[in-house]
C-alpha cells in the first residue's frame, strides 16, 4: 500500500501514459523511488534502479534486434544498440512519454540544463529497473517499449550518415566524454597502390579527469590532481583524405562500441 | 520437437547437469545453438545468443547483488559486477558445470588453449542467453545460478587483495588486452605534503590493432595496418613509491570499469 495518495495519483498518471493499464502490477514504491534524483535525497534516490534499469535496457534491445532482424551480425547488433541505448535516444524516450513533470529533482540540478540529457536518461533507466523488478520479466516493459525500440533501431539502420562513422564517433565521444575527436592526416609514405595513399589517425585529446570520471559515472567522487592526456582511438587508410578519415573514424567506432 | 535423438539426449543430460528438473521447458532447438563455436559452422553457431545471455548475466547480477546488498552503493555493485561478470568467472562456471564435453567446436579452436577461457565464457553467456528466451524470464537461470553468482560475490569483496587495485587492474587488463599495466613513478615537483611526495602513472603500452580488436570481440575482421599505441589510465599520488602505485591503479580501475 503506497502512502502518500496525491503522489499515488500522479505514479498511476505516468503508468497510463507509458501506455499501461491502471491495474498493472506496478511496484509504486520502486516507481516513486525512479523518480528520486540524487540532488533531492543523497540516501534514498534512484541509483540503484538506474544501475538495473541500465542491464534491462540493454536486454530488451538485444531480444527485440534478434526477433526483429533474425540474420543481422552481432557486430551491426552492437552497432545499432550502441546508439539506441545512448543518454540521447533515452532522453528523447523520457520527453515522448512526459516523465520531466513526475521527478523529483533539487532546483539546481533541475537548473543545470546541459545536464538535463543525462539526468532523464538516468531517470527512463530507473524507471524500467522499477518496472522489471516489479514482475522480474518484460511483461511491464514490452507492451509500450518494443514499438519505440523498433522505430528507433529503424531509424539508425536506415540513416544514411550512419556509414558516416566520422557521426557515429563523434556522437559517442561526445556523449561519453564530451570532446570532439580530432583527426591526423598525412601522406602515407610507402602506399602500395593508390587505395591507400593517405593515412589518418584519430584521437581524444585532452581527456582530463573529469571527463574520464563522468565517463565511468563517478562524476562525485573527489579527485587530487587534473592532468590531461590523450588516447589513440583508431587508424585507417584512404585514397583521399577524406576517405582515410572514414576509415580511421571506423576502425575506431568498431573499437570503442564495446566499451558501451 | 527436436530431431536428433543422440543429441537431445546429451542435451537433457546438461540441463540435469545445470541442476534444473528434467521437464524444464527449455527450447532444445536454442541449447543445441548455444553450443556451437563459430569455427563449426559460420553461419549457424553461439554468437548471436551469446549477444542476449552478455545481457542476462549482466541483469542477473544487477538483481543478485541488491537482493543480496541493498545498502551497498552502486560503484560497489559496479566493480563486483565486473569481476563476477569477467571471463575468467564465467570460464570457471562453465568448467563448474561441465560444459565443454557437449560443445561442438572445430579442433584447431579447440586446441588453443590460451583461447580456451575465451571460448568457455562466450558459450557459458550463450546458455544464459538460450535459457532466457525460452520463458523471456530468469525462471530458468535463478534457480541454479543464483547461489553461485551469490558465492562469487561474497569472495570478491572478502577478498584482501581487493583493495589492491595494481591486481583487479591487471585482471581487467589482462583479460582485455592480454597486456599488464605498466607504472611510471617519478618524485612529484611540488609536494604540499609528505602524503604526496610520489606521483605515479599507469599505461597500457603496445596495444596493437589486434588487441584493440580482441577487446572489442571483432576479432575476425581484417585489417590493414598493425600500428602499436598506448593508453593512458590513470595517476595518483603517494608518500611511497608503492602507495602512488596503488593510487594510479584506483584511478585507472574505476575510470576503466565503466567500460565493461
Amino acid at each position: 500500500m503506497f502512502e502518500d495518495p496525491r503522489r499515488q495519483k500522479q505514479l498511476q498518471q505516468l503508468i497510463q501514459k507509458l501506455g499501461l493499464p491502471a491495474n498493472a502490477p506496478v511496484n509504486l514504491s520502486l516507481l516513486d523511488l525512479a523518480l528520486i534524483h540524487p540532488s533531492a535525497c543523497e540516501t534514498r534516490n534512484y541509483e540503484q534502479l538506474e544501475f538495473v534499469g541500465d542491464a534491462v535496457i540493454r536486454l530488451v534491445s538485444a531480444e527485440i534486434l534478434l526477433e526483429t532482424y533474425p540474420e543481422e551480425t552481432v557486430g551491426e547488433f552492437a552497432a545499432v544498440r550502441s546508439i539506441v541505448v545512448s543518454d540521447r535516444v533515452l532522453a528523447e524516450l523520457a520527453d515522448f512519454y512526459g516523465i520531466e513533470p513526475y521527478l523529483i529533482i533539487g532546483s539546481n540540478a533541475k537548473g543545470n540544463r546541459t545536464g538535463r540529457q543525462s539526468w532523464l536518461a538516468d531517470a527512463f533507466e530507473a524507471i524500467l529497473g522499477a518496472l522489471y523488478l516489479s514482475t522480474h520479466n518484460m511483461d511491464l516493459i514490452r507492451p509500450w517499449l518494443d514499438q519505440a525500440l523498433q522505430k528507433q533501431s529503424a531509424k539508425v539502420r536506415s540513416d544514411p550518415a550512419r556509414e558516416n562513422y566520422k557521426d557515429a564517433l563523434q556522437e559517442w565521444t561526445q556523449g561519453k566524454y564530451k570532446i570532439l575527436p580530432e583527426y591526423k592526416v598525412s601522406e602515407n609514405k610507402k602506399p602500395s597502390n593508390r587505395e591507400n595513399r593517405f593515412v589518418a589517425e584519430v584521437w581524444l585529446r585532452g581527456l582530463t579527469e573529469d571527463s574520464k570520471l563522468q565517463a565511468a559515472g563517478t562524476g562525485s567522487a573527489k579527485k587530487p590532481i587534473n592532468p590531461r592526456s590523450d588516447r589513440f582511438l583508431g587508424k585507417g587508410l584512404g585514397r583521399s583524405k577524406k576517405a582515410a578519415e572514414q576509415a580511421a573514424a571506423k576502425d575506431a567506432f568498431f573499437s570503442v562500441i564495446s566499451e558501451q
